[in-house]
């Protein structure tokens, strides 16, 4: 990255200058071994175990929209960041950056939000902090979260674990988010009542570890979607991964939407699912436990871990041809989470 | 709080709005025992010990100013909000909210600093997250940093735990970092070297800690100053607190632009000084260890802690009056940090 050029929207959108970014710029600065891993959080050990923490801030517009608003979202991105950790998350931080003026009535149904996000993922909000900057300074609200969870013992989990022969498990239809803000931004009336699937996934990874199953990859594919969440892990598992458009879980008003409008679902934010890694043999097993979950019960084995094309996502066209899934250049909807 | 009114700039000023805030709006929504401790940060127990978790944002403006920029505050200024809750910071997460048009230039220059920061303090990076917002949407960059460390055995420093007879040590000079960005942001030229005291104190703490001297408190006099930070340690303690104003250590050059613009040190911004509470007969030696560091140099005991007027904050003046020190209501200085 050169000194002269400047910050894009592109640089935040998690695809490939955000990816380029993080390598050039910030990496070479802070590199330590947790960094490196680039998985949705840090797991270190202390004494008398492992914990995971991660760190999310959220500049959602708008604030509010169908499904939920950006405290429930702060609070359920942080969570499931943390138990994509393969880790149980007990605490959560919040850092309010507040626009002078905003309503007491719309920062306080978010604060009660937040109060309800946390209590039905089971975490306790612990420490926070409040700013306020002029009028004009922050568009309405930020919401910083971080959180902390321990690991269990035996657990292993990470985006440089996928291996051949793995199946792809997704606990859910896509692209619901993504949508959801999309037609609300936009004041698009569809006539549907498609929603953000925000959603705390900690209770679903907490019942699939329980089950001793081996684990290898848990990640939420969120900003960037599935696409770019599966070139990640492909890049970082040095494995092929291929995909049968036929399986993939999309809503029938969502994906009228995005044919409407020209966006692919497979890079649409999802706020409530996980993309899970496990070995054949056990795939069955574990997506019986994830349709069992309240938030799980559309889950299905969409593709497959390969040798082939190491670091490539190959789709199975429905009419039978592949594609490459490349990592997205442009994002397609700033500010989704 | 009334749902009809709207957030001031007060709210997020650390003074008695902001206590109004907190108590009213978010307190009653996530009460648990930890966040109504309202230290600098969380303790809780986890196996095998005890670990502190805190989180600040930072919204100053201007980005660059004498003795530091955004990106060193905002390392050491979680750094030090972990430490005063008697904890060893080991991992910081970063949350970058940048906006869209920003110099990669500047960005550089910024993640350098927290790079250099962390070294100093001893903490590593571990985990982090990068948004981009478009132009106008904030203003210049954002940063979030959360903390976590461990609490050795046998430490208990906390906010109410100042008692009577207790002395007041301050570790050195006071209000330089607000008087610092005071100058910048208005291009005040006092042909001065007024430069923030941004630093780290997690070694000076730990020096003390590991001397077995019993400390009570200790707390960082950031937003708001010392005269804020007293008055908390006040109220959660139910104790008086009284001031000797002869005692104070304020920089000539700090004192002259205070007095040019009417400001009060007590109220004004530190961020790498702490207070330090412990029991009359060992403040002489937690005294000297704080003068060893190489940012205690200038340490004094300013004050003590008394039975009367529980909650109160006394200065015995220069010319041999009293006055009450209040918490301040109204902000001398808003995006301080």
């Amino acid at each position: 990255m050169n000194n002269n050029d400047t910050i894009l929207l592109d640089h935040g959108a998690g695809g490939k200058l955000s990816h380029a970014m993080f390598s050039e710029l910030i990496l070479p600065l802070f590199d330590n071994g947790l960094l490196a891993k680039q998985d949705d959080g840090a797991v270190f050990e202390v004494p008398g175990g492992r914990m995971a923490f991660s760190t999310d801030s959220y500049t959602v517009d708008p604030i509010f929209f169908p499904g939920g608003d950006i405290g429930k979202l702060a609070v359920n991105g942080t969570v499931n960041d943390v138990a994509m950790c393969g880790a149980i998350p007990l605490y959560i931080s919040v850092g309010l950056i507040i626009e002078e003026g905003m309503k007491i009535h719309d920062l306080r149904r978010i604060l009660q939000s937040m109060a309800r996000a946390a209590q039905k993922a089971g975490v306790r909000i612990v420490t926070g902090d409040t700013k306020v900057v002029p009028r004009g300074k922050v568009d309405k609200i930020f919401i910083n979260t971080s959180g902390i969870g321990l690991v269990p013992a035996g657990v292993n989990v990470s985006g440089d674990r996928a291996r051949p022969g793995d199946k792809v498990i997704v606990s859910g239809t896509i692209a619901d988010h993504g949508v959801a803000i999309l037609s609300e931004r936009e004041g698009l009336k569809f006539d549907s009542d498609v929603k953000s699937d925000s959603a705390p996934l900690n209770h679903m990874v907490k019942r699939v570890l329980e089950s001793g199953s081996p684990v290898h990859v848990l990640r939420d594919p969120t900003r960037g979607g599935m696409g770019t969440t599966l070139n990640e892990i492909a890049v970082q598992s040095k494995v092929g991964i291929r995909l049968f458009e036929d399986r993939l879980p999309v809503r029938g008003p969502v994906r009228a939407i995005c044919e409407i409008v020209g966006f692919d679902p497979l890079y649409l934010a999802n706020e409530g699912k996980l993309i899970a890694m496990v070995p054949g043999a056990d795939a069955g097993n574990v997506l019986d436990i994830i349709r069992r979950d309240e938030f799980g019960k559309d889950a299905v084995i969409v593709g497959e871990v390969t040798d082939q094309e190491p670091g490539r996502v190959v789709l199975e066209t429905l009419i039978g041809g592949t594609r490459v899934v490349d990592m997205h250049t442009g994002d397609q909807l700033p500010r989704i989470c």
